[in-house]
């Protein structure tokens, strides 16, 4: 049923239904895309969609409904992320600063609340968002998120609930290469520098348990999680959804996929975005440091191959890695619908101690 | 860009992609039903992943997750309920009562729960269910919902948690013809009386504010908020979402759609049914009755056609209407996305004295 697709066109790669919609994109948005006249591009497409949330939200705002404006704003947020997602010209830059603005509008009308932080590192600060379950007295466990290649802090929002709604605050950022934090801070090998800066902040945050801190990134930051786990101790658990550990399958990534390492990492040629990749992304050096609980999901459709499962377990000799491998899942087993989710969800649930 | 389906399949009639998702369907279900072996019925399909989300749900139960086994009890009963669309033989019989059996399944676990009810009438009784905001300490409003031509209390989910997190109680029931009273109690003409009973129950009930108690009706559903809300003085608000108010368009219905009154209204032949429907859903006579805030969405690319606007405008003289006509809105809208159901909730939050 599942179907691998061989050298699939930008717009096919794109167009992984299952993770837009499970994300939050409409349906009808989705139709809308697919079927917008010829002399439309995509992203000129989905900046009008954009747009188009946005004035709706307007007019909620107006009319004191903040609570449908910020489920506009929200997906405006996310109509200009998937409209950028095709480009790697001026136009990524204007869909990412659209995806943040709409996404900083909408974060304080959420329930709870997205508050904002900018954590000063080196000489830039990192971006990002705390969502803390309300009503709850004592301190609460959080999860931090990471986003991947050319997923950010703004995209986690239907995920987030599961997690809320189980009793786990959660904290966003953008990282290197990400969001943000790109224009100054291009792809490092040092992701969890960024990250311990923020489990820095979360640990001086009253309402947060610092004994009860977990981290799960999907994709790329599936690969971040495993290696921000392996070397700050402060995490008590973590989730790799869809991750890998090295970069030796550079060969057999599809074309968007290496167009979007060389953009990230802000390098000249592809060669040189290659060389760099592969010698900065590689935990295989540190997993002997994994010690706590580790869920791993992967989908063996994926073209991150199983190979890289077993290169995990071979590495990571000290963790509990409870390895969950979905033999029809595509990337991420977007593909799969919600129920893999609510699996990661639970799973943090468990090991975090709250009740749902 | 929407297209107008002339003579459609019942599959095709069936897969109304943006209903079935809105409602609660995961996209990868709705995948791998259309590409499911040839030599599997789409009733058996379906019936299959309602057994497979209960296995999933029984597991999730077994492991302390009462939240995620409420999420698929839910999915597995939406499964069961377009399993039984297509079919008027003993297999709808079959799905609707798989259907009724997982909700009831999921209805203690949901946040917040939905809580049984069968309130006697005549020789039989009514079944449905109340859901209150959790943690309010004032008597709330309350926003009564009708199931239509084949939707039951077991579909309106999503569109419940709007309602709840704008701080209205909901109430669903099935009526004549429908879901779990079918079988005793075919179509009737007076579906207000039912109505009217459930608004004793929730006005006899101190967690609900009787003088904010409004109605909402889905396609035959909106047919019968107007009825209910013409008949019953206690309802403040009425919304018909997709509904009619007369039969005079039967000639120009799909074949299903007469199939399926044919098969509620319990008739012999299709010339019996066409009868029996066109004689007792007719509202022209009691419209005038409306007197509240009446809010009607409508699509224009409806099988009900934009001229049964008019005649509710010709008729309800005495209420205030609010027409909402969406050029491009297939029937209730569906293929448009969350938004109008967004604008739906925020209508009656207003109504009902909400903040949201």
């Amino acid at each position: 049923m599942a179907e691998l697709v061989t050298n699939p066109t930008p717009e096919q790669e794109m167009l992984n239904w299952g993770r837009l919609l499970l994300d939050g994109i409409p349906y009808a948005d989705l139709v809308a895309a697919r079927d917008r006249s010829g002399d439309v591009s995509w992203f000129d497409h989905w900046m009008a969609t954009a747009d188009r949330y946005e004035q709706l939200a307007d007019a909620a705002l107006l009319a004191g409904h903040r609570r449908t404006a910020a489920e506009l704003l929200l997906t405006g947020s996310l109509a200009a992320q998937y409209g950028q997602f095709l480009w790697f010209d001026e136009r990524r830059q204007r869909g990412q600063e659209r995806k943040a603005e709409l996404y900083r509008r909408a974060a304080p009308l959420l329930d709870p609340p997205a508050e904002r932080f900018d954590l000063p590192i080196d000489d830039t600060s990192i971006p990002g968002y705390i969502r803390v379950p309300r009503g709850a007295e004592s301190p609460q466990p959080c999860v931090v998120l990471l986003g991947g290649l050319e997923s950010t802090k703004e995209e986690s929002f239907r995920f987030e609930e599961l997690l809320l709604e189980r009793g786990m605050a959660i904290a966003t950022f953008d990282g290197p290469g990400q969001g943000e934090m790109f224009p100054e801070t291009p792809l490092r090998g040092d992701y969890e520098r960024y990250t311990s800066k923020v489990v820095d902040a979360l640990v001086a945050d009253p309402r947060i348990d610092s004994t009860r801190i977990a981290v799960l990134g999907r994709s790329l930051g599936g690969y971040y999680a495993l290696r921000s786990a392996s070397l700050d101790p402060r995490f008590v658990a973590c989730v790799s959804w869809g991750g890998f550990v090295d970069m030796d399958g550079w060969d057999t990534e599809t074309p968007m996929t290496k167009a979007s390492w060389q953009y990230v990492s802000a390098m000249k040629t592809m060669d040189e975005a290659r060389e760099f990749v592969c010698k900065n992304l590689d935990s295989r050096p540190v997993l002997h440091q994994l010690k706590v609980p580790t869920y791993v999901l992967h989908g063996s459709l994926d073209e991150i191959p199983d190979s890289e499962i077993d290169v995990l377990v071979e590495h990571a000799v000290n963790a509990q890695l409870e390895i969950d491998i979905e033999p029809e899942g595509d990337h991420c087993c977007h593909n799969l619908g919600p129920e893999p989710r609510l699996r990661m969800a639970d799973w943090l649930a468990d090991r975090l101690g709250t009740t749902c």
